[in-house]
């Protein structure tokens, strides 16, 4: 099947094989390797074969597998690591913590104790109907 | 269609509208609310309507329709908010910060000098190979 390939993006390298990585798990569609620069021991990404740089554009039946290999991944780190949690996360755009713009989903292992920091204090004064009907209206 | 509930779940209380919520959007197998205790302005949080406790639970047709909804919340968040990112994001485990124990998705819009925290440095003398191995191998 043809794939969908940006020349300059180094995860479309990564999944052809050009820059070299190492695979716990690859299909037709989704290829998931260790993070190269790991939040705790056992992180791992999952990239989606053709070329999408967030949930913006990814084609709805490509973003719907991803959570499946997502289940499979975070079951064979509940088995063999002695984690105690896991994180799955998905950033889109620079302000959210993007840095490779092509889609790819975070599997987090989380550990009693780990530098990993993954939360927020409740916001104050935020007005939640008048933002719950500006999305409502914008829902296609 | 007959749904799995547990009668103790404050989110399958909320599912069955026992419990008001803002919601955002619907269907058959997702509720997406707004979240009470918002990292930001405009949060929302995604509910499969069948209970299962985390993504280890969740059958694969259900965690797949996940993104697919969560991209339709993304898209309006994009229209309709002015913020600049969107975390995607859904913990397991008490220590990755899950609360709640009826699977769910946090949709997080972020705006340029907000409060939310979803970053860690990089775990430094962590042995990348093995635990591709020790992942690899539990794969099913």
């Amino acid at each position: 099947m043809k794939k969908i390939v940006d020349a300059d993006c180094i995860f479309c390298k990564i999944i052809s094989g050009e820059i070299p990585s190492r695979t716990v798990y690859e299909d037709e569609s989704y290829k998931a390797i260790m993070d190269v620069s790991p939040a705790s021991r056992g992180h791992v990404i999952i990239l989606p074969k053709n070329h999408a740089a967030n949930i913006y554009e990814i084609p709805d039946g490509e973003a719907a597998g991803i959570m499946i290999v997502a289940k499979k991944i975070a079951l064979a780190m509940k088995e063999s690591l002695a984690c105690d949690g896991i994180n799955i996360l998905q950033n889109n755009g620079e302000e959210a913590g993007q840095t490779v713009f092509h889609l790819h989903v975070h599997v987090i292992p989380r550990y009693d104790g780990d530098t990993v920091n993954i939360k927020w204090k409740q916001l104050e004064n935020v007005d939640i109907d008048a933002a719950c009907e500006e999305i409502k209206k914008a829902i296609k």
